[in-house]
């Protein structure tokens, strides 16, 4: 028995242009840390949030790691232990990045590694959707099954557990940009129209196709024209100031792509190599500079790892 | 110079229930050939037409083979030369299974081969296209890319011939069931809702996506869990008798997949052996029997060649 454990989740970019509610893939930086350590007193208290602290509830009943580690340990005819956590916030809640995938990703894993692995990580998504939902009210998986196992992954159905692991080939670099703006994932979906047409599901769909044809050739070409995004990314640029200026910049750059990350405000910018990813993620910020407006920036490779015990 | 040629150029299975307007795949049963011989007297003449020739026109400007060859022959200044036609169709018009994509390519095949092959076959595109707009009045390629180069294909955007080649498993075939009622591909357009949901759009390109992932993989049952449409299939499926039927008798006997062929009538069923589709073929064509309706069944492995001189 493990008495106490450090787990690291990576963020995650959903959509990526051509795969609303079914293409995530995980990224190296930023990532969330979580502590825990077994104590004698019964139920599960959060210690500490540090980080990106803001709108994260101490309760453990509101908390998406604390609602996690409690459904998990239910599961496991293990709730009468105690446990103390401590949670290091990198990715900031509201961001599109996947911070509250992340969270639950780490309380599930934390709970599955102290126990001595009771359950495969496959097993344990039900117990991570469990804690996302709460926080964001959707229940896709585009998060969390790329920040559970990492990689770049196609959720067929997330109400099976039907996703899929696509190749990516090597080099592979997101910047991303995030400003510093509040958008609920609840409201960006709710001013989505309910329908699209005929031929932009088509032409949606044939791009989702070539991306995964292009990621498994290798062929960086048919990846960047494969990324466009004409249904959703036209609807919610207008929540993110100046976007198609950052946009229009990251590929004037040589930015593969260069979209919206789930919901947003974050903008990432997938591109073929590490230097450039910088010069990129550098230039996006630059915009938001010009125009006396808050933003981080951050450049990460893919994580294959998804969510690990340290 | 070659004075007289014999073409071949396959069927296709278009759409394939996950890719409406994207997925074509070529099959060697049925096929059409052409044969040509330069004349001395100037113009196209079409000699005859056998096989299936049911509201096939023998004048060169309205027949799809007649217009192809056209202009291609204009295209590469020889529009002053004699050429006598035979055509032979084993596809019916009006299947579903790119009768008129099959003349199309065949025509530009085989015009590009008696003048020794100054295209490449990719460059045959627009030509046949030509000639299958004229049939169709629409614009995919989703039968003309699969009937020329063979296999199974998505198009990503046929206005800049941006099509990929999709692998597929060894072992595949086509169990077919051609009913004999006449749907034109315009009116089965036409029913066609504009507007789909997003949600069902969601779920159609994850299909998409994860059909290609099981191909590449060679995973039957993420290929069969795929093959879906609850877009297209329920608004067609009243313009073919007993469709409900032959699916269902198809898929409980094994089959990966089961849906309309382009715009049907033509019913396809996706099997992984020579033998099963083979009586799948047989099942599907005993429902018509009961019901004392006419239909055609064929079995047909991948057509990895095209339209090709023999």
């Amino acid at each position: 028995m493990i008495s106490g454990l450090k787990v690291i989740a990576p963020a995650s970019v959903s959509n990526l242009a051509c795969g609303f509610d079914t293409l995530g893939m995980a990224i190296d930086v930023p990532s969330d840390e979580i502590i825990g350590k077994w104590s004698d007193t019964p139920g599960i208290r959060i210690l500490e949030v540090t980080g990106y602290k803001k709108e994260i509830p101490l309760s453990p009943e509101k908390n998406i790691a604390g609602i996690t580690a409690m459904a998990l340990l239910r599961h496991l005819g293990e709730e009468k232990r105690g446990l103390d956590l401590k949670i290091h916030k990198h990715i900031p809640a509201g961001s599109g990045l996947g911070s509250s995938a992340s969270s639950a990703t780490a309380a599930a894993v934390l709970i599955n590694e102290m126990l001595n692995r009771p359950l495969e990580k496959r097993d344990l998504i039900p117990f991570a959707l469990e804690g996302e939902v709460t926080a964001s009210g959707s229940r896709h998986g585009d998060n969390i099954i790329p920040a559970l196992i990492g990689g770049l992954i196609l959720i067929r159905d997330i109400e099976t557990y039907d996703y899929h692991r696509i190749y990516t080939p090597p080099g592979l670099f997101m910047a991303v940009l995030l400003p510093d703006v509040m958008i609920s994932t609840r409201s960006a979906r709710d001013i989505l129209r309910k329908e699209v047409t005929l031929k932009e599901m088509v032409a949606q769909s044939a791009n989702l196709g070539s991306f995964i044809i292009g990621m498994n050739l290798g062929d960086l070409d048919l990846i960047s024209r494969s990324m466009k995004d004409h249904i959703i990314e036209p609807q919610r640029k207008h929540l993110i100031p100046y976007f198609e200026e950052v946009q229009q910049v990251a590929l004037s750059l040589g930015a593969l792509g260069c979209s919206i990350s789930g919901a947003g405000p974050a903008i990432f910018a997938l591109c073929q190599e590490k230097l450039k990813a910088s010069d990129i993620a550098n230039a996006m910020h630059e915009v938001y500079a010009r125009h006396k407006l808050d933003a981080r920036s951050f450049v990460g490779s893919i994580n294959h790892e998804g969510t690990i015990a340290m």
